[in-house]
């Protein structure tokens, strides 16, 4: 089930524009689960050559909404109502990693956690931590 | 006075290569606040052909630092400690305009409030609504 | 209209045991608005006898439920989806008043935004700001 | 040591007079966590007889600030920046339980998160999600 999931996570990604150009990734997609990753570019930064928050707060909301659309309808489409975002170190490392889980599933609103981790030497350091409200768009047809 | 706030800030947004990257410019600022606009680019969309609520959140975000920072020391720097962020339309539109200012400015922290609102066909919808607090990271020898 | 619009808010307001419990009373409501007042307690304190920030984000909640509530069908019931509110400062003064409006009505969400003020000698001082996501539920008859 | 953690977040507990009013207690505590419980009450709830939204937030809150009390020096003191909660069921049940862990503790500011549990017949349901900022306050003597 999860190929599945995972093949429909990506088709929408893959319209992303906006995610080719700052050259992210679904690097896993579950049930209820997701995770994007984004490698190094100068063209990413912040002032003192970091990751831009920016781009963390862009992979915290798309790893959230994908992981609420894993458990949606295939008819269904999602969009991010709202999210926070608590940043907790600088985006200092090679790539940074958003993970996403649901932690509510509900009939139009879902709840989402999502931990951004910036991997610095090998090691992970989490440098975001957000929570997000997604809500489920039906197609006409089946309202 | 609004000019030499608006060179520090445009000096120090132009130093972050991701402002570069989306094609955002400050288009106004003075004390205690801050617009930055991005026109439409296919490069940052969502799979609508819509703004992607990531380049929304990077704009409400900047331009709430950039409106704390215009009214701190010179020799300051700042940091987005979190955010929080209502989506309210689609960012559909030729051009995307975030405008901050500070609510409260304390002796660490100053509270903004962010509006980003999307402009079409010469009227401007506001697509987001932000409030973000933001540290003051003041110069080791000024301790 | 507004007299009317006030008694439903009233009716609503009144069906709260905690609003009872902590001396809290509607003092404004219109199409979009709701204003919501709470005299000094020493019961409703935090240790260092200000309003505990507990009555601050109670108040700003609940006025913003009902100024998306003044919004709505008659046979709708309002859920508060989540809320974010910055404390600004201290509340020290001799009663507590929350002022919420409708920054966007949506068919299934409206988003409002909250201030709170503490009175002190006569003057007002914002002592928090939020921004509120509410729910309209319409009864079962109605979907 | 919890023994010691324990006494310093049950002082400062005992002082706020409006967690004696809502009757709520301390029922666990460490290094970088607290739970806070507050049993049933008509005198707590909202229009359908359930928990109101304000207690579910406070604890919320409150369980963060001494989850965060726990790993600051003695002398220091500690206040809320801003939270966000998520409301995610109904508070209907006998009694209610945060419970609130440190994610990240900062030389100024410490981010928790707070999960917020609803007791019913012998189950816990999640009600709520937090993240919660605080800041540390240093007595005068130490800065």
């Amino acid at each position: 089930m999860d190929t599945l999931i995972r093949e429909r996570v990506e088709q929408s990604f893959n319209q992303q524009q906006f995610m080719h150009f700052i050259g992210a990734a679904i690097t896993d997609a579950g049930h209820g689960y997701c995770e994007i990753t984004v490698p190094y570019s100068i063209d990413l930064t912040q002032q003192n050559g970091y990751f831009h928050a920016g781009i963390i707060g862009t992979l915290a909301d798309n790893a959230a909404g994908y992981a609420a659309y894993s458990m949606m309808s295939e008819r269904s489409s999602v969009l991010t109502v709202e999210y926070k975002l608590n940043l907790l170190r600088p985006g200092d490392g090679e790539c940074l990693i958003a993970q996403a889980s649901v932690i509510k599933k509900g009939k139009t609103l879902t709840v989402c956690r999502s931990d951004v981790y910036v991997l610095k030497n090998g090691i992970e350091y989490q440098c975001a931590a957000a929570i997000v409200t997604v809500i489920e768009l039906l197609r006409e047809s089946e309202k």
